[in-house]
Formats: C-alpha cells, sequence, structure tokens
C-alpha cells in the first residue's frame, strides 16, 4: 500500500512543479515513489528534464516517472474485458473488436487513470504515488468515484428488484443467461458484480483514509487563485478526500496584482511587506491548515523547492470530511470555503443528498440515524450540522 | 445557428481572460453573445467583475453571461430521461429516483455542457457563444464525443447484429419488448435510436465546420506553453476541430524564463528586445496560422485586450483537418506538432485508426475507399497522407 498524494489549485500556480518537488523530497528520504503524470503534452517532460513513457522507469534512484496514456489503458482494460467475456459468455461478441480502434470519450481519463494508480498502489512497489492530475474539479470527480458509483449501484439494484420491471422481466432474465451465458443468473453467481462492488467499497475507504490518499493545495498570493483554492478545500470534503495542508507558491507575482493586494489590505504600496503579508492572508484563509512557502525555481536547481515542501509522511491532523455522533444524532460535515447559502441539503430520496460546490454527496448514514428524517440543520463554523 | 468560440493553452496563460475579452469584442460589434464558462469555482467571477448563474443573464448590452453547473444540468437531463421512459415503459422504473440525488461522474461535465452549448446554438437567441471550458485536452474529449460515440454507435450495432448472440437475444427481446415497452422493437419504433444518431451527426457536422465552431490557441512566451499549445493544435485536428488562430500573451514573464529564452535563441539578455523575438519564434512555430499578440490586462480596463483580438468572424483561412482527393486515391490529415514516430496508423477494425496525442480516429471513409487496405503512408509538412 502506498501514500497517494496529490495537489489541487488554479491553473498556472504550479501544481506540476509543486509534484515533482514533492516526489524528488520522498525519494530522497529513501521512499520507492511513482511520479504519475495525466499530462501527455510535453510540458511535463520540459518542467521535470525527462521523457515519460507509458510505462514506469526509473529516473533516479528511488524516484520512478509514468505518464498515463488513456488510449494504451484503455487498450488494456479492453483486453480484460474480453477476457472476462470469453469465461463468461458462450458466443463471445467483443472478440472482433480491437482495443486499439477505441476511441476515448470524456470521463475515460479519470477512470482508468484511478484503475492503474489502484493497480500501481496494490503493486506493493511504491511508497508513495504522487499523481499529477489536471488538479482542479477533474482530480475530485475522479476520487469522488467510488463513492459516487456505489451510491448509482445502491439505488438502482433497490429500485430494480423492487420494481414491477424487475419482477416482469425475472422471467425472460434467467433464460437468456442459461442460453447465452454459461450460468444461472443467480446472486452468488455474479462474481464479477460482486468484485466490482467491493472494488468501489475499498476505494471508498482508501480515498477517507488520510494516511492513504491525501490532496494538498497549492496557490500563489493571487486573490482568484486564493480563491480557487478554498473553493476546491470545501470540495474536496464533498468526496471525502483529505486535504492536508497548503502549498503557498511565493512565485513573483506582477506589479498589478501585488498593488491589488496591498490595496485589498489597506497598506501602502511602496512600503508594502508583499512576502510576509501574503503568508499572513493565507494563514487566516485556511485556518487550521499548516502553510509552507515555496520559493521560485531559479534554472535547474530544485533543492530550495524541495527544502521548502511539508512533510507529507506526518499524519494529517486535519478536521475529517464527515463525523457521526451517535449519542447526540448529529452528522457534522466539514465544508470550509463554503457559506450557508452554498449549500444544499435535500431529502428526495432514501439518503440524505448535500449539494455543495456543484458535487452531490449523498451520505450513507448508520443504520442508527438510516431512513430518518433530519430534524435540524444548522451551518456553524464551517461545519454543517445535521441532527436527527 | 451560433458561432461556438474555445480557447486552448496550458494552463495559466490567461485563457479565460481571452475568453471574456473575446465575448466583449464580439458583443460590442453588435452581435448577441454567450459566454458560458464551466468553472463554478469564484475565479471566473473575481475576473469578470460579475457572479454569474446557471441561467443566461444580460451582463451588458448584447453581452449574456453562464456558468454551466454540471449537477443543475444533470437534474435537467434526468427529467427529460423520465418523461422519454414515461412514454414508451408500461411501467416507469425511475419515476422515484430523484434527479436532486444524482451525482456526478466523471464524463457528465463534458457530455451535459456539449448538450448545454447544443441548446443554447439551436435556440437561436446568439449569434456567438463563447465557451471557457477546461482548456485543454479535455475541451477536445468534449468535442470529439460526437465523432468517437457515433463510431461506438456504428461498430457495435454491426457486431451485434451479426452475432450469434444478437441472433440468440432476438426471440427474447421481442417478447420483453411487448410486455414492457408498449412498442415492437422494430427499427422504424425506436425513434430515440434514431434521434441520438442524428443529433451525433449533426454535432460531428458542427464541429467539422470552421464557421460553425472554432478554436484559438492562447500561450505566453515561455516554451512550455509554446509547446503545450502546439500540442493541442494537433490534437485539436485529431476531432477535426479547426483552429483559427494564435492569441499570444506578451504578460510579464519572469526573468528566469526570459534569460532561458534569449539563450535559446542564442541572443545576449541584456541586448534582448524579448517582445519581438517571442513574435517572431511563436510565428514560425505555428505557421500558417495568424499571430495575434495581446497586452496583459491593467487593472479593469478591458480595452486595449479587447482591440488586440483577432477578427473572429472571417473565415479561417487555415488547413482542413481531413482532406480526401478521390481521383488520387488519397486521404491527408493535417497533423501540425506531431512528429512520425508521434503518429501510429492501424487497420484493425473495418476502418482506418489514427493515434496521435492520446487520441485515437477512426476515419470514416467515403465509399469508393471503405473496407480498402492503406497501400502507402507518409507524413509530409505536418500532414500524414494515406494512399489507398
Amino acid at each position: 500500500m502506498s501514500l497517494i498524494l496529490t495537489f489541487l489549485g488554479k491553473g498556472g500556480t504550479g501544481r506540476t512543479t509543486v509534484a515533482i518537488a514533492a516526489a524528488k523530497k520522498l525519494a530522497s528520504q529513501g521512499k520507492r515513489v511513482l511520479l504519475a503524470t495525466q499530462d501527455t503534452s510535453p510540458a511535463f517532460g520540459m518542467l521535470l528534464g525527462a521523457t515519460l513513457t507509458p510505462e514506469p522507469q526509473e529516473l533516479s534512484p528511488n524516484l520512478f516517472g509514468i505518464q498515463f496514456q488513456t488510449s494504451l489503458l484503455l487498450e488494456r482494460s479492453w483486453e480484460e474485458v474480453k477476457n472476462l467475456e470469453a469465461q463468461y459468455l458462450r458466443m463471445p461478441l467483443l472478440k472482433e473488436v480491437y482495443g486499439q480502434e477505441l476511441g476515448v470519450l470524456p470521463g475515460m481519463d479519470s477512470a482508468l487513470a484511478l484503475n492503474a494508480l489502484r493497480e500501481y498502489d496494490k503493486s506493493g512497489k511504491y511508497d508513495a504515488i504522487v499523481y499529477d492530475g489536471i488538479g482542479d474539479k477533474d482530480t475530485l470527480r475522479m476520487l469522488g468515484m467510488p463513492e459516487i458509483l456505489s451510491w448509482y449501484v445502491r439505488r438502482f439494484q433497490n429500485i430494480f428488484s423492487n420494481s414491477d420491471l424487475g419482477r416482469t422481466l425475472s422471467p425472460f432474465l434467467q433464460p437468456i443467461a442459461s442460453a447465452v451465458l454459461n450460468i444461472n443468473l443467480t446472486p452468488e453467481n455474479l462474481p464479477q458484480g460482486k468484485e466490482a462492488s467491493s472494488l468501489l467499497e475499498e476505494g471508498k475507504q482508501a480515498i477517507a483514509n488520510p494516511n492513504r490518499v491525501a490532496a494538498y493545495l497549492v496557490t500563489t498570493g493571487d486573490p482568484s487563485s486564493i480563491a480557487t483554492a478554498k473553493y476546491l478545500w470545501g470540495s474536496a470534503q464533498q468526496v471525502g478526500l483529505t486535504v492536508g495542508g497548503v502549498i503557498l507558491n511565493q512565485a513573483i507575482l506582477p506589479d498589478t496584482v501585488v498593488a491589488e493586494i496591498a490595496e485589498s489590505l489597506e497598506q501602502v504600496y511602496e512600503t508594502f511587506d508583499r512576502e510576509s503579508a501574503i503568508t499572513n492572508t493565507v494563514t487566516a484563509e485556511f485556518a487550521p491548515l499548516k502553510i509552507s512557502s515555496i520559493p521560485s525555481r531559479e534554472g535547474e536547481d530544485w533543492q530550495a523547492l524541495i527544502d521548502a515542501m511539508p512533510d507529507f509522511r506526518t499524519t494529517a491532523m486535519v478536521p475529517k470530511p464527515t463525523e457521526i455522533d451517535l449519542t447526540a444524532r448529529q452528522v457534522k460535515l466539514f465544508l470550509p470555503g463554503f457559506d450557508k447559502k452554498q449549500v444544499k441539503l435535500t431529502q428526495n430520496g432514501p439518503e440524505v443528498t448535500v449539494e455543495a460546490g456543484d458535487q452531490r454527496h449523498n451520505i450513507e448514514l448508520p443504520p442508527q440515524l438510516s431512513g430518518q428524517s433530519v430534524k435540524g440543520a444548522k451551518f456553524q463554523n464551517s461545519y454543517l450540522i445535521l441532527s436527527f
């Protein structure tokens, strides 16, 4: 099992640079590190000073690099699908379609990258995996997949088996199953289904465990970078992902931006101590997270950057996305960066749905609270507190 | 019908700023413009100086703004799915699942945004739609959907109807169809299927028509931004999207980057005319595209930026992604930014597959060439030339 680290922030704040520095730091501590990027453009290689391939290759002692290539990952998954089909279907249908033909549709990049991360994690070859993804809501959609997909499975299985349609179809499904598949269609005979849902469960648990998966925010002093990072901080909670800290890129900002910051702090531009003012602002905005200030990179020298990285090994002592207090019959959701108006609570279906940051999170309640109505909801110190 | 414009480039090069300036320019010319963003973080509103909503609202004369919110678009599409189900199914199944519960999975952002763009285009209310998407390969995945999905439909329909499985299932499908649906399962009775495939066809044609959909590249003088823009230029061809020009952001670069550029051009930093050197480099890299140099934005003054925008109304006189010469029995694919080694050609399935930039493009050949083997392939002046 590896520690999986990823970085969230606005484009252009230096997320990829930070990911490389983080990987170099962990490798220098003797950890076996896999640095994985989703970027197939030449930009990543230019920054790293090495060309990555779709297979892990050692870049320096302990540091391995890989460039996820969706078309190739799709080809491999397709072979697995065909093998499964050949096991279960008497008359395989897909064997005539070749992985090399398959085009990439939206969502496949995320789904296949998540699966690749899972496999490299499981391989036991790496102590840490640093994932350089798109770095914004897209990365959260990816890490939210296990949770959201398992909700879809739960909800629709339930609907189907309780429905007239489910009952009507049963007599038809059985003969099809025995005619076409080699199996009887009973729950015990559907190992793929079982396997899939336990995969989702494992994924959910890994993402919810800050010792397994953690994100760090990356921002410059620019107000719009700060606002984006804060938005992503709150959004990460919605998928159960813990944010371990903030990396503040003290890169040189254009004079106009510095002037804006000085103005917003009611300070005079000429006598303004940019660096400490920005650090103070960011510290206040992201409390209780720890802020690590990093310098701009000078040429090929990564050492100053590496030294300024936070210690990723310590378990983050930060608020958990969800806390359940059965005695008080309360569920507390940590939603920093959002105010009450930006959070919507509904209870249409069997679960409680929280909507914030263009994400929906269906809270799977413990049996003691399941199926009950929310009696009260309040927003306090970045927590949404639901009482049952 | 609207002109749909979008901007591609590396994060942090100013794509969103350019999108806003482009929308303002078109509105000042009297066009009714919809500025649509996929960014739900506060950053877009901070830049624009206005808060956008999930419904179009007028920001200034002729200029409307909208923030695509995937959770809301999903809710609406779900209602449509439920309506369709109620029309065709005797025992609706989905009516008990509420749109407000549905979580967002990877790919939904793109699929629903593309559908929303289609609807706003069709509404006839806008002469131009400026789409501020993720701006990289993700936007290309989105715009590639009609083409790639129609390939999947074509391929799997064919496989299924010619297969043992298709023949085995037919006797079972008919009774299910009449028991559960109100219809006979004959091709004429499946209007949704027909409608869906004509939607895909319309989408493909719109994206292939530079008077309907066009992209512009955005880059700074930074070598990695240039490399990314070039990569996206080639990648855009793979989805049939025409790139109309390059917008060069002459934003202030850090001294270290300027020094690197001077070095790469073998010039002395001190006597180096940064602006013209960068313009020359970019002009050479992106020939034959037109380069529009834009200044940094000063505070709230957008005029200088607006004035520097290219004229989006003129049809781009740029190479088309695909040209077919039936007399010479040749197919020419424009693939700038890639070299021969980065392009892979296969003919496993019934069509010719071109792989480049982590994308696959199955070329639907005209009847005269369809089903025939590629006799020769060469890479010349950014064109892949296939002979049959």
